[in-house]
């Protein structure tokens, strides 16, 4: 949103307690590496699309201390009156350059629980500082393009070809960057545009809308608001047919469509916003085929998800144009991912980095130590076949990937597949060296990669896990790690 | 967020071709008449907390449309490459005033489905235009402030008293002011302090945080970790003690409040995030009550909602503070409010405000006509009793209220009793007249008004609904203008 001010107290306040304690301690120098990811994929399907890389980048170039935050954290203070922080910690804060190494996933890339979306290694403080914000960025932009991309793998036709599917959702959106966010999101995710005009204008997304029921309501009737619309925009007509009774609506769209005709102007479609819309876009599309009107599309909208899509297309809907709002930009169903920063390497006191490890009694929450890089397998067709997390320092050195949930699960991955190292370098020393693609070129980047996934893998629900397994020198390191802690 | 650009294209791209389109039809100046209301209560619950008018009021005062506006709308096209907006238009919204009047409730104020929170009069052009925003805007923070108040009122103690809860949700939140927003709200819905400390410094919530997990991992023992946090900070110590054996952690953590004490300072308590946390919650009470640490609490997090909660308490955890995240910030069991903005009179071609009306198959959908206001009465010890929605122009005359859903309930105010009308003015003609209160002025509104409510319209569940009924003249001319669209 906020293109100038620093975001620098976008933070949980631990953070900087942290912070000060690192400095107070002599620690917070110390090289540290920590990663974001997620240890379930939303909406019980298997992936997720990483999104948010550009807005933390954005977030990490404002990353400064400047006169009004200061004040404001000099200002805390503990129940008796003393200062929260030093000013000697402040002065820290004030002078401090960011030093961090990042490296993350493109946005648009398809990932798997556990993989590292991000890595972030450099002074302790620094790098445990900027845990929350990273968090919120990513996690929900990423929540949306997953959403997103479900929602567009229902609307497609009998012969797979895409349907558009319109974003509708800024007014139902979390806050004002929630709605610009979750616009950004979802055509990363697929959406072939957005009735959200500062999402078109900030990011370049198609921008869609014609008119709401209350045009159709300030005329006298619905056939003279259609008309005046037409009047004002002949190029445009989707006319919203269900102020007062949906199928004469469309059969006043007709005929207005022949007035248009007769300027020389096509009717573009009619949107269906309440009812049954299974039968309700059966009956438009008969009245709009019967009145000359073949090419005109059905839009449909009114609280669809994949799942609406998916029964609306079982029921012989014939609609050809999706909007889509609260359920897709609130991501209704899950509204968060869950994304976690763990820190997985610790410089100790000999100078050396040492793999760290939390333990949960839930395995699933056991983290996974060591600074990692994942790398992805493709077939001679080019589609994904396995995943492997593997500890940078180490290398990649054997291909019998090891599940990290449940070790009994193995994949040898053959000698022969192509494979690509998916974290790429994003700042170095506190240097971006990362230019994010356009948002047209990350879309693709996500549909691309969705069309390398075998459909099981796809699936919306019971699908398919995908293999993303750690190479078995970090599962080793793992296991000592875990009994070590025990 | 933004302090200084303007938002006028946070809107739907519908809202800006019907603004073009009533000029192009010579309807844009004509006066109308919308509110901004919600048709169910979130949650399962019977009432919501009004949020979000300071931040709506922010974004009328920035609603202007500047070069980077005028010239991406500029850039619209259809298809064939016509321009979308007339250059004419461009250059109405370009030299475009504000003209409002908007009356609201004030921030805090509880509000039952169908009362209009807002309402927004002036020229039909400006009027719609700003529908998407305050949308956004307000149905996300009522959402999360009413969500707040639920969480809060389900963490009382036996003797009703309050227990603090905190909102620890940015990481989780959706999007940046998703994220800030949501702070601001849950602090009006009753919580005592956030973790977001953007939000402590932008809207002088408390700010609360000591240290996470990564923390304990970055020294060789647990106890090492809480020592040398307790020297950066002897006066604010509270341990999170599940890093590896949450009951080994608390007597750690005595053992460190027994450092503390002899230095002159207190531990100031525990927090559990994880595991059974009504069984660990009564452990860590007894360890820290033997200790001789009766005063130190027990703070409690992971997953917590007003379901959590409850469940927790009837399993007698011993639980002093809340700690609510994820749940809180996005609302998660609904993550959307559902408020709609609806057209409700419009000068007609005589010059008259004449009411209007959109029906719907399902009657909850279909609007209420007229200008309104919303009139509570209440009893002599100041407890609500009823609210009745009344037409402005034809003024309150009759206490016989009538259901908006049913008509067959009716409810007779006695005369004796007191009122208020809730809406108050905040733009008169394009001029901004309202101040909106300090934050905390605006929490203490909401514990204020929760408490003029009955248990039974709080409860959590299958509440019993508040009556807020329409005044019997606006129920005929709601009922007749149903008949004469039909």
């Amino acid at each position: 949103m906020d293109d100038r001010r620093s975001l620098a107290l976008l933070t949980d306040l631990y953070q900087l307690t942290m912070a000060a304690g690192y400095w107070h301690s002599g620690l917070a120098e110390r090289r540290a590496c920590f990663h974001l990811s997620f240890r379930r994929a939303p909406f019980g399907g298997a992936y997720a699309i990483v999104a948010g890389l550009a807005d933390a980048i954005d977030y990490l170039k404002r990353l400064r201390f400047g006169p009004e935050e200061l004040s404001y954290l000099g200002s805390l203070a503990h129940p008796d009156g003393t200062p929260l922080f030093a000013p000697s910690f402040l002065d820290v804060l004030r002078d401090a350059e960011l030093q961090l190494d990042v490296a993350a996933m493109p946005e648009g890339t398809v990932a798997f629980p556990h993989e590292p979306l991000v890595r972030v290694e450099g002074p302790l403080w620094q790098a445990q500082l900027v845990e929350t914000a990273l968090l919120t960025i990513i996690n929900f932009q990423t929540l949306v393009a997953t959403k997103a991309s479900r929602v567009c793998r229902a609307a497609r036709g009998p012969d797979g070809r895409p349907e558009p599917v319109l974003e509708l959702g800024l007014r139902r959106a979390q806050g004002i960057d929630g709605g610009l966010a979750a616009s950004r999101a979802a055509y990363v995710g697929g959406c072939a545009g957005t009735s959200n005009v500062l999402a078109g204008m900030r990011f370049g997304i198609p921008v869609r809308g014609t008119h709401a029921h209350s045009w159709v309501m300030t005329f006298p009737t619905e056939r003279g608001a259609f008309e005046a619309y037409a009047r004002a925009f002949p190029r445009g007509c989707v006319f919203l047919v269900d102020t007062f009774d949906t199928l004469a609506g469309v059969r006043n769209a007709v005929e207005v469509g022949r007035l248009l005709r007769e300027e020389g102007h096509e009717l573009v479609g009619v949107r269906l916003d309440s009812g049954d819309l299974a039968s309700l876009s059966r009956a438009a599309r008969a009245i709009l085929d019967e009145g000359g009107f073949p090419d005109a599309r059905v839009v449909a909208s009114n609280d669809l998800d994949e799942r609406a899509i998916d029964a609306l297309k079982a029921e012989g809907a014939r609609i050809d144009t999706w909007g889509v709002g609260t359920k897709l930009v609130t991501a209704f169903d899950q509204p968060a991912l869950g994304g976690v920063y763990k820190l997985a390497a610790l410089e100790d006191d000999t100078g050396t980095l040492s793999p760290r490890i939390k333990l949960s009694e839930e395995p699933i929450k056991t983290s996974i130590p060591a600074r990692q890089q994942v790398r992805r397998f493709r077939d001679a067709e080019g589609r994904f076949v396995a995943d492997a997390i593997y500890d940078l320092d180490a290398g990649f050195t054997e291909r019998t990937l090891v599940d990290p949930t449940d070790a009994t699960r193995v994949l040898r991955v053959p000698e022969a597949l192509a494979h690509d190292d998916l974290l790429v370098p994003v700042v170095r020393g506190g240097a971006f060296v990362y230019e994010p693609p356009a948002l047209d070129a990350i879309r693709a980047r996500a549909l691309e990669q969705l069309s390398r996934l075998p459909d099981a893998v796809l699936a919306p629900r019971d699908p398919s896990p995908y293999f993303a397994g750690l190479e078995p020198d970090l599962h080793h390191l793992r296991a000592r790690l875990i009994e070590a802690a025990r």
